[in-house]
Order: C-alpha cells, then sequence, then structure tokens
C-alpha cells in the first residue's frame, strides 16, 4: 500500500500532524530519525527511504540543519513530488529551501503552524503558507486537516516572516506578563491570581490594534489618540512602581526607551504610535 | 442645591466620570483648575471651595503633585468628608496620600482606572479600589456608575500596584506588535492588515496565562510545558528573521535575554516560565 502523504518527524508536532491526517482517513506514513519513538496508533512507520515515495511529504523536523542532514542524501528521489515544510525556519532559511528543492525538481511549499500540538486539528488551529501555489492549491484539503490554511504569496519567506511576527508578539506579551506578575508579587497577589485578569485586559486591548495598526500605516503621528509625553509619564509612573516593588526593568525599561526616544526626537506632542518608529522599521511600500 | 458628589479634574477622563455621574441621576458638581473648559451639560460649575462640601470628593487630576497643589490649601475644609483619588498614581504615592488625609481627617479611597474615558459607564470598564474599605462600601453604588468595582484591602498602594502591573503588560503587549508589525513590512504588510491577526493570536495565547502563572507560583520549573532551550532557539529565530528584515533588537533581544540569563544559569531544560527569575521578582509570600 502507497501512503498518500508522509509525515517526517514524530516529535510532539509531527505526532500531533499525523494523528490528524489518520482521523481525517489519509494513508499516512511516518518516519523518525530515532527509531522507537511513539508515534500515532494505524500509521505506517517506514524506512526514510521509502517514506519518501508518498506525493505529498510533510517535514516537521528540528530547525533548518535538520531538513538538510534528513533530506539531501534523497534529493533525487524527492524530484517531481511536493515538499511541505512546517519545521520554524526563518524566512531566509525558507528561501534557501525552495532554491535547494527548485534545483532538484522537487515542489516546495513552506508553513508556519499557529498552534501547539494539542491544538492541531481543532477549530483554533491556523496554518500560513508560502511559496509553491500549484502545491497549496492542489493539498489544500490535506493542509485543512490541520487547521485553517491561508497562503501568503510565492516568496518561500513570507509565511514564515508573519509567523515569527507574530511569535514576536506572543513571547513580548509573555515578557509583560511575568513583569506585572513579580510586580503585584509584592503585594502578595499570586501570579494565578493575577492570570485571569491579565489574560481579560490584554486580550480587551488588543481591540485598539487595528486603529494602531492604521496610524502606524499612515506615517503621521502629528494628530495623538494619546500624546507621547502621557505614556512617557505613565511608563514612568510603571517604572517607579517596579522599582518600589523590587522587579528588573529589562522589560519596561525597553518600552520606556521607545517613547524616549521620540521625545527626544521632539515628537512629545506626536501620538504614542510613533513609538513603533524607534524600532528602525523598513520603510513602507 | 448641594451637590452629592464632585469631581475635580475636567481632563478626559474627569469629564467622562461627570458625565456617567449624571446620566445615573446623580447631582454632580465639577471643578477644573483652568476655566471655560468644556463640562458635561447639566453638571454644576463650582469654585473649588465651594466644589468641596460635598460628602464625597472624586479627585481626577494630572499627577501626584497635581493633587498635594489643589488640596492642600483646603484640608480643613475636607475633613470628615471621603476623598476618591482617581488620578494615576504610584503605589508609594497613593500611601502617602493615605497618610495626609488620615492626618486631616480625611476618608480615603484610592482607584485605578481600568479603562479609556469612551467606555467609562460601558460593559468594559473596570475600577479597581483600595485604601478606605468604610468609603468602598457606603459609595460602592456610586462608584459603580463608572464601571465594575473591584476592592483590594486597606492598603491605599494596593490598587495602584495590580493597575501599574496590568499596563506594564498593556504597553508591552503593544511594544510586541510594534515590533512584529516592523518585521512583515519588509514583506511589504501593512500593519493595519497585520493588527486583526495579530490581535486575534494575541488573545488567543492569554489563554496559557492561567497555566503560566500556576507554575511560577509553583516556583518549580523542571517539569517543562516547553523547554528554555526550545523557547531560546525560538527567540534566536525571531531576532535572525528581525536583523534580515532590518527591525532593532529593543524589544526582542531584552525578551532573549529573560531566556539567556536562565540558561547562562544552567536551567536549560527547565520550563519556559522560569524567564519570570530573570526578572529579579520579590520572594513569594
Ligand atoms: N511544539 C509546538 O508547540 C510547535 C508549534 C509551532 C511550530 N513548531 C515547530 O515544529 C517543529 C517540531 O517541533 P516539535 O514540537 O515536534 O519538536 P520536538 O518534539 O522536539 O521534536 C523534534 C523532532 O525533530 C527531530 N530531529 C531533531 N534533529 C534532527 C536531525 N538532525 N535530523 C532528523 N531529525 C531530527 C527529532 O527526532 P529524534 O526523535 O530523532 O530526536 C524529533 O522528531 C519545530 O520546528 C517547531 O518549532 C512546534
Ligand atoms: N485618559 C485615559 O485613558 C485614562 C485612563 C486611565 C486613567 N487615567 C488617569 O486619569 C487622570 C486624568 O487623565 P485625563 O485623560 O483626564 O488627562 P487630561 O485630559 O490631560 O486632563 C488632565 C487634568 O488635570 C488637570 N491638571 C493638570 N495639572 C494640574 C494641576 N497642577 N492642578 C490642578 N489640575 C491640574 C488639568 O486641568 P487644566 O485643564 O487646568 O490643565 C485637567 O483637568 C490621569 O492621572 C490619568 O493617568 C486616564
Amino acid at each position: 500500500m502507497t501512503p498518500s502523504v508522509t509525515v517526517l518527524g514524530q516529535g510532539a508536532m509531527g505526532r500531533a500532524l499525523a494523528a490528524a491526517l489518520l482521523a481525517a482517513g489519509h494513508r499516512a506514513a511516518v518516519w523518525n530519525r530515532t527509531p522507537g519513538r511513539p508515534v500515532p496508533a494505524g500509521t505506517l512507520e517506514l524506512p526514510l527511504s521509502e517514506a519518501l515515495t508518498s506525493d505529498l511529504v510533510i517535514v516537521c523536523l528540528f530547525d533548518h540543519a535538520s531538513i538538510h542532514e534528513t533530506l539531501d542524501p534523497h534529493a533525487g528521489k524527492l524530484a517531481g513530488r511536493a515538499v511541505v515544510n512546517l519545521t520554524s525556519t526563518e524566512p531566509a532559511s525558507a528561501r534557501e529551501l525552495a532554491g535547494w528543492a527548485a534545483g532538484h525538481g522537487i515542489e516546495y511549499l513552506d508553513g508556519g503552524i499557529m498552534a501547539t500540538p494539542e491544538m492541531i486539528g481543532g477549530p483554533g488551529s491556523s496554518l500560513l503558507y508560502s511559496g509553491s501555489a500549484a502545491v497549496f492549491e492542489r493539498y489544500r484539503p490535506v493542509l485543512e486537516v490541520f487547521g485553517a490554511a491561508e497562503y501568503f504569496g510565492a516568496d518561500a519567506g513570507h509565511a514564515s516572516l508573519v509567523d515569527f511576527a507574530l511569535l514576536a508578539g506572543m513571547y513580548t506579551m509573555f515578557a509583560g506578563f511575568y513583569h506585572g506578575a513579580a510586580m503585584v508579587r509584592a503585594a502578595g497577589i499570586p501570579a494565578a491570581e493575577f492570570a485571569p485578569r491579565a489574560a481579560a485586559w490584554i486580550s480587551a486591548v488588543t481591540g485598539s490594534l487595528p486603529e494602531i495598526g492604521a496610524k502606524i500605516d499612515s506615517g503621521d503621528y502629528a494628530e495623538p489618540f494619546q500624546p507621547l509625553t502621557f505614556t512617557k509619564a505613565a511608563l514612568d509612573a510603571i517604572v517607579g512602581a517596579s522599582r518600589e516593588a523590587g522587579v528588573d526593568l529589562d522589560i519596561i525599561g525597553a518600552v520606556r526607551n521607545l517613547a524616549d526616544r521620540q521625545i527626544a526626537a521632539g515628537f512629545g506632542g506626536h501620538s504614542s504610535e510613533r513609538m513603533f518608529e524607534s524600532l528602525n522599521p523598513p520603510a513602507a511600500r
């Protein structure tokens, strides 16, 4: 029996992908570097050379280097097949892989997974793709087994850039939570008690991101929603309260610096979204 | 006609507070330092000495110093009355004001407003209070006109600490959005297009804050949800993608440092919530 889809890598995420394929009725083959790891019951565990006989090969390994280590010796066998790489790789690495694939006659689609393994196949799961439009269209029903599937264009690095931008937002939000949780500990409030309040508040204020985004895109900060001087006063007060609580300023100080730099440049009366410009963003196209 | 409530300060927030009181049928008096500013129609604009004859005086000025500047000359008149301070003040300043009030026989409740002026009186508005329990209980129906009212105990600085901790989370989340929006601009994606996606993603991942909080409270990071080495690899990749996009590392570099410091201390296999410890938080009680 020839498998219809192969998943390379049976770590936490690879297993979740294979399990979702099986649940959706696909004949899924799997391969893992280290043999003997648990794999979802019902999957066909194959040696690498046999696993690569599927028309669709989904790769979910550790990093960019592990992909080359795994695929390079078998590049010839992959010619004419489609590789969908769901390993987290930087945009430049995704582009490098797309070039490598093109050189071997392999169709290449890169993807970023906006989900944890537990979420795969469920309602909150979302995956971003870019690279071969043909692969995305042909295998869309298979890809949608994992979660909502969105295509971002032919540049293989594009999906990964958006993925990493969202992850940057997430890790930074977590860092803000760590900071807040450290502050309230000074009053004996446990982080678990602070967490639901923080989650509700942070969720609520994400509602203003579209308005903030529009201001950034306009490049015109002269009409303030909230002037930088106001935000700076608030951040100074938060810094003061953090010092009083004995919490280090690594995170909140970095945030305040974004405001300070714009004020030092003479923009105190401008809108606080100008803090974006402190990150030296590329020019808008 | 003696006003039942007075609002000192008719900036954006003071006006919203006065308007909400009026809408709820209270006889509201207002005072503002600079005369002639717009005030909600139906409020009674009074000179300061007359405005201070209400039993309940709500203060919404610019900062700690402006409160003393305004109230010090009239401290005697306030004796026996209740002052509710909704000006954003650091915990130490709130405690100072509570002490000052006690010295003049004034009942003092401090509050933090988790809302914008437009939200006051609406469903998403929430205010945190601490200080005089008697004032909170007596005037609770009035305070609930502004939004949900929660009492955090006798320490007047307590509400402000929680307020500032939540604001720290908000400003840091915004900084993460700025960083992500700068990254995707390298692919020609406008911030307004990135914003709804970022809002949905950030909101979704706030769902893990309670679990993260519980891990922090346990102080035991040995059983990893996600090991620090994994998070460090992700942050390294995000840093790489940010560099490639030409975005400065002020924010994401600070976040990564929280992970680096724990790994350097030998905790690479521990759970990533250990990044909290890099902020040197006060000991748990
Ligand atoms: N977990 C998540 O929440 C999540 C979310 C989004 C994206 N991702 C991405 O999905 C990918 C896999 O993550 P995971 O959670 O499944 O990680 P994991 O549980 O650590 O599994 C890593 C997998 O990579 C394999 N591997 C490592 N080095 C290799 C090499 N040199 N050659 C061949 N195989 C190698 C491992 O095989 P062995 O068993 O032989 O070590 C294992 O199958 C990563 O890129 C990750 O960033 C994960
Ligand atoms: N706006 C928000 O979204 C928001 C949210 C939560 C909390 N808050 C807090 O609410 C407070 C007021 O904010 P706001 O938005 O109303 O600010 P605002 O629009 O800038 O108004 C500031 C008010 O303070 C008065 N003032 C300034 N310095 C003074 C002084 N030395 N003596 C007497 N009065 C003085 C101003 O009077 P003049 O007209 O004479 O200048 C004005 O009434 C702040 O502490 C702020 O942090 C605001």
